[in-house]
């Protein structure tokens, strides 16, 4: 790996470097994906099976489209029993983590006659994008699933696309199952997004999409946000690890790799205070990168986007970290829970040298669907929040009004708002 | 007002025609704002004066673009003792509603070694975009800023379209000094959104944009999301009334007028039990609009998405005001308390027959700024919440690492990410 001494012109040149990862600069994409999500629309059950034939490679129909119960049965009997345990391990875990984040609704009663608060619901429907494909990821339907389950959603839409025998991979299916997906239809792609966004005659039409998925995914999520809610648009993935010379550079090295070999846009990147260190993992990488089976796609995105950065202070690597705003960030010093508290920027921080960045993907609990590319600065990781709305409650006595009514009477007068101003003077009539 | 039964066929109807007012349907627009996007994006400075020459007819540059301490000291000097009274009242109850939002960070340690749990930061900038233009809302500019305020983000970056002579409404500006904007822009539309999206050499590029604005900010703001983040799109204005035969006739009238004045695209919706009030509120909204000083465009409002509907029974009122989803929704009956409980869509809920709506507009509390044109659906209140961001917290002692140390192996091989595995296998190698 590169080995860049930090200062400000090569913080600026890697910045801008990682920005042309962006998804919204993928203007060619742009008008393909509108004209599928505007086909969809407008010719619903038609358009999506045009598609996936086009696209998987399947020839489904309304007959076949929803994955039955039978389907379900036969994918969990394929699932190899050690996987399964695992799978229910890592489910009691995110599902434990989950449930702390739930909130309740609240009130505040005052003895002047007013009652103000939060009413917290649960959204109807939501829809849950798995990508599908090559592999399949059961962590991420147990990941997208799970806080809607634990939020109280009623139904749960999940999508993903059919391999070209028009079956869904059976580990996929059976992770849905378990997490209490409701439904399942075999449909990916921008075709999905906007069948979920504008219901056809076979697929629901939903209040929300959430879950990562390829840029046609990203854009359709885009272009249909509005009409439905959206969690984040997802971007390439990336890990930043904080170390000073107290790190293991074998196990730092590993860390990185681990987020290399997502795709070769991926970005990993080591900001340390050590020379010593830096030179160390660069020798570690080199090592794994013959033995990886993914050494491939490792290689392409460390040569496009991994950075090993030396930095003079601790200072200065945390405001790094705080400048790219990684998804994943690993803190690996002497004293990581200081260094903590003054991370602004990230998405998930993974905290000494045993929390490794997959321990977070595959088990701790804590959702993996994270803020990718920078988003951390203003997105949050997927939890029970985006499964939930709040409606304002507002209750004043006669009293309370009376008390209030020229004040409100005045103000909006002054905005010459004065049928507002007379819906309050009507109340205190003579 | 028009009079219609309530039945599955009536119902349709209207969300038909309330779904006309989407400002996602308005495609003829999406074209000249994606272009003012661009222009701005690459000329920076230069297309903002431009547009700011074109649209508000006023001729800035960098030297007066920003608002200066001195123009603050004229506006405050300029507004009306009295409002500044009620202002500094309502300014209150906001900030004492919104604290109550705030959340703590959490953690959960158990003893087996493992903490996780959520750090909660407020984002670093956010732009609130303020309309201008023929009205000032002074109380949009504290809706708006507060929240932003009371979550702790430190840069609260206002825009709003200055007039012809190049200033910005005295009462505004004293608004926006009050709440605690940082800095104050003369720039208005999508070529503000813009700005704050990406960045020029005089407005600074911020993490997130709020509040309301037209179809053209609307509209650029969904452009931009994803560069930054939003608070979510506005649409025209609603109120829904649930009513049974205890309610107030001319309150209710009153109160279905206040949202009809706001331009031609709000909607105003009576859903009652009684045919007798019904008819009376009917009369009244005639009384009404003989006398009140917008009664023009009240009457265009309630001709296009006036309605006043009558149902059998209080279960199918509820039904259609969550079908609605209404921004304001009124319960009016003899046990508001009661009906409040089976809601599950509505932007802000009001209690109760002295609970009007402008009470929230202007004075209660709780935000003004609500998902619109059935969108409460999914999104909520603007708040404390669209301040903040979250990031997960895991840490793994060794010993708990070991413990699970194969279970993460097997279930990244599952999904062939083998540097995933190998991340956790180095910590363990003999």
């Amino acid at each position: 790996m590169r080995i860049i001494t930090l200062d400000d012109a090569s913080m600026k040149n890697i910045l801008a470097d990682m920005l042309r990862r962006d998804p919204n600069n993928y203007d060619s994409y742009t008008k393909t994906v509108e004209a599928i999500v505007e086909n969809v629309k407008n010719r619903r059950d038609e358009a999506v099976f045009e598609y996936t034939r086009e696209f998987d490679h399947a020839d489904l129909d309304a007959s076949n489209i929803r994955v039955t119960q039978e389907e379900i049965g036969e994918a969990m009997a394929q699932v190899d029993e050690g996987l399964l345990a695992v799978m229910k391990k890592s489910m009691d875990n995110i599902r434990r983590y989950h449930e702390k984040q739930k909130r309740n609704s609240w009130f505040d009663a005052q003895p002047d006659g007013t009652i103000l608060g939060q009413k917290v619901t649960a959204l109807e429907s939501v829809g849950v994008y798995v990508p599908g494909g090559k592999a399949a990821y059961p962590s991420s339907v147990l990941m997208n699933i799970i806080p809607a389950e634990v939020a109280g959603v009623k139904r749960i839409v999940m999508v993903t696309p059919p391999g070209k025998d028009g079956k869904v991979n059976p580990v996929t299916l059976t992770a849905a199952h378990l997490a209490g997906a409701t439904e399942v239809y075999k449909v990916g792609g921008a075709q999905a997004v906007a069948a979920l966004a504008f219901g056809t005659q076979s697929i629901p039409r939903v209040n929300k999409i959430v879950g990562p998925g390829n840029i046609f995914v990203a854009l359709a999520k885009k272009a249909v946000y509005g009409h439905v809610s959206i969690d984040s648009i997802a971007g390439p993935s990336e890990i930043l690890v904080i170390a000073d010379d107290s790190a293991n550079p074998r196990f730092v090295a590993a860390d990185l790799l681990s987020q290399a070999e997502h795709d070769e846009l991926a970005s990993a990147i080591l900001v340390t205070t050590s020379m010593e260190l830096a030179k160390k993992v660069s020798d570690e990488v080199d090592g794994f990168l013959k033995v990886l089976s993914r050494s491939d796609i490792i290689a392409k995105s460390l040569d496009n986007y991994g950075y090993i950065l030396v930095a003079d202070t601790m200072e200065k690597a945390v405001e790094t970290a705080n400048n790219i705003a990684p998804e994943h960030l690993e803190i690996v010093t002497a004293n990581p829970f200081e260094v903590m508290t003054k991370i602004q920027n990230a998405g998930a921080i993974f905290i000494g040298e045993y929390s490794s960045e997959p321990l977070g993907d595959y088990f701790a609990g804590p959702n993996h669907i994270l803020p990718t590319n920078g988003t951390a600065k203003f997105f949050s990781p997927l939890g029970v929040d985006d499964f939930i709305k709040k409606s304002s409650i507002i209750y004043y006595s006669r009293e309370a009004l009376e008390k209030a009514h020229k004040d409100i009477e005045l103000f909006a007068e002054s905005e010459h708002l004065t049928a507002h101003a007379n819906s309050i003077r009507v109340r205190f009539e003579p």
